[in-house]
Formats: C-alpha cells, sequence, structure tokens
C-alpha cells in the first residue's frame, strides 16, 4: 500500500510515472530492452532525450535564446561549475543568503571567484527573505545567485530580484511548482529530485549570452557550451533519469500544466498553514510573507512530542516528517506529486494528535 | 518478448536485476514507497548503500586501505578529478594512448597537469597494446593512467603494467569481468553503465594515501576525501543506480562471483573469436594477444553489406551490432549480462548470413 511520503528530496513521485516505467522495465517500447539498457545515441532514446526537453520548454514557457541542458553532478556541481562557466578569472559574483543551500553555494563559488554577500538572512535565522525591492548587485559582478525556495529553512521568495547583473536562481525545490517568467533569468538550474523525478539529473537553463565563455579548466562535462553542442550528450548521460523526467512532465501536462499545479499547490500550503496557525499547539517559524509553497517546517510547543508525532505519524501512512537534522522539528514537503489529499490526512492526523497530547 | 541486446553501453542488464526492481517499483520493501522516493540518509537507503560497497569489495577482494566512492559524472568527470585529486599544480602525469578512450582522458589531464604520453598505439590505428614490461613511467610523475580495455576498439591488456608511479585505470568496460588484483593499482574507476548497472554512477576505488591531496578548486563532490567522509553522500546521490547497482553485484554473487563470470567471459569471447577467425567472410582487426573479453569489433570482406548484417541480426533478436560511429564495422559487446546462448545465437547468425552472402 503506497503511503502519503513527505520527504525532502528524494521526493515523492506521481504514481502514474511509477506505473507506467514498471509495466515497461524489461521491454521498453516493444524493443525487448529496457530503457536502461539502450544507447543514448540511439534514435529511441534520443526521441526520449528530445522529447524531454520539448515538454520542458512548452510547460515552463521558455522562450527562444535558452539553451536547455541534462547535466550530472546535482545542484551542488552546478555550486562550482556556475562561477567556472559565468564568471572570467578574478571576477565578482554576488550571492544572497538565506539558508543552508545558499551557504553551500557561497561556499563553492568562493574556489573560483570574488564572492560578494549582497544580502544575508543568518541574523534572522534564516526565517525569511530580504524585502522586495532590497536587493542590488555589485557594479561589475559576472551575477547575481540566490535560491528562490530554502528547503531546509522552508523560506521562499515571493518576488523574483529586478537586479542589474544576470540572475541566477537554484531551482532545485521550487522548479514547475508553479508559472515563472524564465526571461527574467540568466540561469536557472535544478535538482531532478523533488519536482522532475529520481535523483542524479540537474536541469541548467541558460541565456545564449552565457554560455561560451567556460574557463579553460572547467571539466567538459559542465562546459555549457560543449554540453549544449552536444545535446546533453558529451559523456553517457543518466538515462533512467531522463526517461523518468520524460514521464513527469507528461504527468504534469496531463494534470493541467503549471497553471493549474500552481492552484494547487498554493491550496495545499494555505491549508497547512491556516492549521498551523489555527492551533495554540503547533508553530511555524517562518515569517508569513517568506513562507515556503513546497516545504512547512513546523514546531511543537513541547519538543519532547516531536519523535513521538514523527512516529505515530508514519504509522498511520505519513511519512519523513522528521525535520532536517541541522534545525529539527517537523517537516512536510508538498511538492507537485503530493496530493491534496495527502496534506488533508496530515492536517486531520495533526489535529487528532493534538487533541490526545495538548 | 527479450533480444539478445549487443550494445556498448549503456548495455544488457541481467534480467533477474530488472524483473526484481520492477517487482518493488512502487512499494519497496514494504514500505510504500519508491527506492526511488526515499531519503538517501535514510536507514533503508543507508542499508543499500552500504550493502552495495560491503559486496564491490567482497567479490573484487579490495584490500584494507582503500576508500570505495559512488560518484556522479561519469568517467569523463573523472578524467577531470583525476589530476586535480593526485596531482599538484605543474605537477607530471603519465598517460598512455591505446585508444578513443584515452584520448579523452588525455585531452582532459592536459588542462590540469604536464601530460606525457608514455607510450601511443596511434601508429598501429589502435590496434594493440603496449608489450608487456615496456611501460615505464616518467620519474616523480604524479601517476600513470591507462585504459585497461579500450570499448570502441575493442583492445586489451592482458597484464597489469608494473610501474613506479601509482597506476591509475579506467575500468568502465572491463570492470567486474574477472577477478584482478586491486593491490596493484592506486585508483580504479568505472562508468557503471556496462557492467554494473544503469548510467549515472561512476565507481572509483581509491588507496588511502592518494586521498586527501585535493588541490582547493577541485569540485566538492569529486573531492576523494571530502566523498570519503561523507559516504559518498555530499550531496544527494542517484540512488536509482546506486540500488540497482546493489541488485546487479548480488547477481553477480548469485552466478558464483568473479571467477566463474571471469570462465564465462573467456568462453564467451573465445567462441566468437574463434568464430571470426575460422571464416574468410569475417575479420577482427584487434592483434591476437590484445583482444578484448568484452568488445568484439568485427569486419565483412564487403563493407556494403554492413547495414544489411546489422538490420538482419536486429530482425533476428540480435540487436545493436552496428560499430560505433567513429570506426564502423560491427561491434559485440559481450559484457556479463550477455548469456553464453546469446553469443551462440550470434555465431550461429554470422554463420547463416555468411552462407547466403558470401
Amino acid at each position: 500500500m503506497r503511503v502519503h511520503n513527505f520527504a525532502a528530496g528524494p521526493a515523492t513521485m506521481p504514481l502514474p510515472v511509477l506505473e507506467r516505467a514498471q509495466s515497461e522495465l524489461t521491454d521498453w517500447g516493444g524493443l525487448g530492452m529496457s530503457v536502461m539498457e539502450v544507447s543514448h545515441r540511439s534514435k529511441d532514446f534520443v526521441a526520449v532525450a528530445e522529447g524531454a526537453e520539448g515538454l520542458l520548454r512548452e510547460l515552463m514557457g521558455i522562450p527562444e535564446g535558452y539553451q536547455v541542458l541534462f547535466l550530472q553532478g546535482g545542484a551542488t556541481g552546478q555550486f562550482s561549475a556556475i562561477p567556472q562557466n559565468l564568471a572570467a578569472e578574478g571576477a565578482t559574483v554576488d550571492l544572497v543568503n538565506t539558508g543552508s543551500w545558499s551557504a553551500k553555494a557561497i561556499a563553492e563559488a568562493t574556489k573560483h571567484a570574488q564572492v560578494q554577500v549582497v544580502a544575508d538572512e543568518a541574523d534572522s535565522g534564516y526565517s525569511t527573505v530580504p524585502t522586495e525591492g532590497s536587493l542590488a548587485s555589485t557594479p561589475g559582478a559576472a551575477y547575481l545567485h540566490y535560491t528562490p525556495n530554502e528547503t531546509i529553512g522552508g523560506v521562499e521568495f515571493g518576488y523574483v530580484p529586478d537586479v542589474e547583473a544576470p540572475l541566477v536562481a537554484d531551482m532545485s525545490s521550487t522548479i514547475m511548482s508553479r508559472p515563472i517568467d524564465v526571461s527574467k533569468f540568466g540561469l536557472i538550474y535544478a535538482g531532478a529530485q523533488k519536482n522532475l523525478g529520481p535523483a542524479g539529473l540537474c536541469v541548467v537553463i541558460v541565456r545564449d549570452d552565457l554560455v561560451g565563455h567556460a574557463r579553460p579548466t572547467t571539466p567538459s562535462i559542465w562546459d555549457y557550451a560543449q554540453m549544449a553542442k552536444a545535446g546533453s550528450m558529451l559523456n553517457t548521460p543518466p538515462t533512467v533519469g531522463w526517461y523518468l523526467l520524460g514521464l513527469t512532465l507528461e504527468w504534469v501536462k496531463d494534470t493541467g500544466g503549471l497553471s493549474a499545479m500552481g492552484e494547487r499547490n498554493r491550496a495545499k500550503a494555505e491549508m497547512l498553514y491556516a492549521a498551523i496557525d489555527a492551533s495554540p499547539f503547533y508553530a511555524n517559524p517562518v515569517a508569513k510573507e517568506a513562507r515556503s509553497w513546497m516545504n512547512v517546517p513546523f514546531l511543537v510547543a513541547d519538543p519532547s512530542l516531536e519523535k513521538e508525532f514523527v512516529s505515530a505519524a508514519a504509522t498511520a501512512g505519513l511519512t519523513n516528517l522528521e525535520g532536517h537534522r541541522s534545525v529539527g522539528g517537523m517537516r512536510a514537503s508538498i511538492y507537485n506529486a503530493m496530493p491534496t489529499e495527502g496534506v488533508q490526512a496530515l492536517i486531520d492526523f495533526m489535529k487528532e494528535f493534538e487533541r490526545q497530547h495538548a
């Protein structure tokens, strides 16, 4: 029996995607082979790869003039690849610090460029994001990097910063959660393991003028120009992940595309935050205007009840609700594939747990 | 119906592995989730990860004093990571050129170190490997890198070079094909997509004294010391690939381990080369002492018959026999998961094709 899985990533995937993959795992498309057993350069797999790219372009409304790359090494790999591709030796790059993932991006960029932390929410305990209009890039900065949604802290930008430098966004935990205007960005990247498929693939959407400037020491597999020219197949890509990403995009399309997805996600988040706010027993530590639609951390008044909450929830079929090991508490990740009924079941469970323990 | 799939990689996988994965794709271990949907840090997945490492150590007889890492970016990523981890800025590294993959490793190493090509088989048309005893490392070289098996050319070292410098081997297309003495190597690496599982994971086996010297600009996900400390989970690993690698290793163990595997592979290769050599219609371009057990390229006397051969073979359920686009002809990749019956079926087909066309 399937549970409602609130894991932060790798995260729950749409059941129709898993069932489709299951049905053809030993014989894909009548070829007598699994999709994992065919050459990435075969016409059958190239159709999968191009189909996924086309669907991503269609669903996200990616305009002309952007490359879409499917790379290995995750977002953490891109923390290294981005400065090597976008910033010349010695150049200044701007980064915004709103939590754990921002901080990791900053640490890695520091190896390759002069990092300016142009805004830092550490003093707030990472409970909010910079006010709209307050961000500005350093004159001459190669780019400004931010993390629209922090998976661990559960803080999210409710706006897209408007700055001089090309805007770079780590959308690992928010991509495809609603419509966005891609033209405002120089580069968007996202590890697949939250809203796009299984772990092992990182999508990079990059504007043409930012491609072709990689430093000579950049690893070839992260050189955007080389990878764009090779259709992301300079070397063997993680074909099974690419295939599952394609199936996931088909599911997004079948369920109404990003407008419908955004409405469902907004409603799911509002339900859950309303339940938390209505109770003296639960609390969410994030400023209201910066609350994430995807990752909802919450606390109980008595922290000694946390373990019992997580364990009783799991018994009730609501799994992986423990907070990140670095912050504790609880966290419900409610990505695209989490149905409204799952969120409702969590709210019902929370009410019952409160009734028993308050 | 399953075919006999002679693809060079991604390559055929053991059917029991695929069937096991299929059976638990929506509900793994009774958790109500796919293995792709659980946290890499959960105890359930950590058991998969550690189990795979333990089995690899057991089957390959990896001695104490070696780290086993599961990394992203493929062997091509390691072409960049190895000099950054093993060679100081400005140091000399030795590389042996025996074909396409050697040449790519050389090109990438040149970005990071002073490359000495200590042996080069280009003049032979990459039809052989250096004679045993002829290789020597440059005094002071950080390591000597070679490619024990060239997937495209189908040439293979029948011996392990004995040199002063630490020996580094790209075993992507030969790992686990027979027993080897790991203690002769400083570093062994292999993309998974031939003998270990699906594409998207690269195994690195590295001796402790070579760990901990990464240059400060090395991407964290390829810093061997950081990754060793983090159990290869500095960032989210490709969990589905790691899981399938574990199942593949279980299958290797169930079928008798590497001694039995080596005997089967030797017999498969001998059958196929004997059939080629016995016929005036087919030819293998590789020196006999350097013939690969894994990748068997062959030509027909009349190249205009190549397309017909490949197409008729596919109709007969023997697929992906076209040679690499860079060399043409035909190629049968007969990795661990290719059963003896598959090789026999190919030989039977070749005889019948010859009878019809000679």
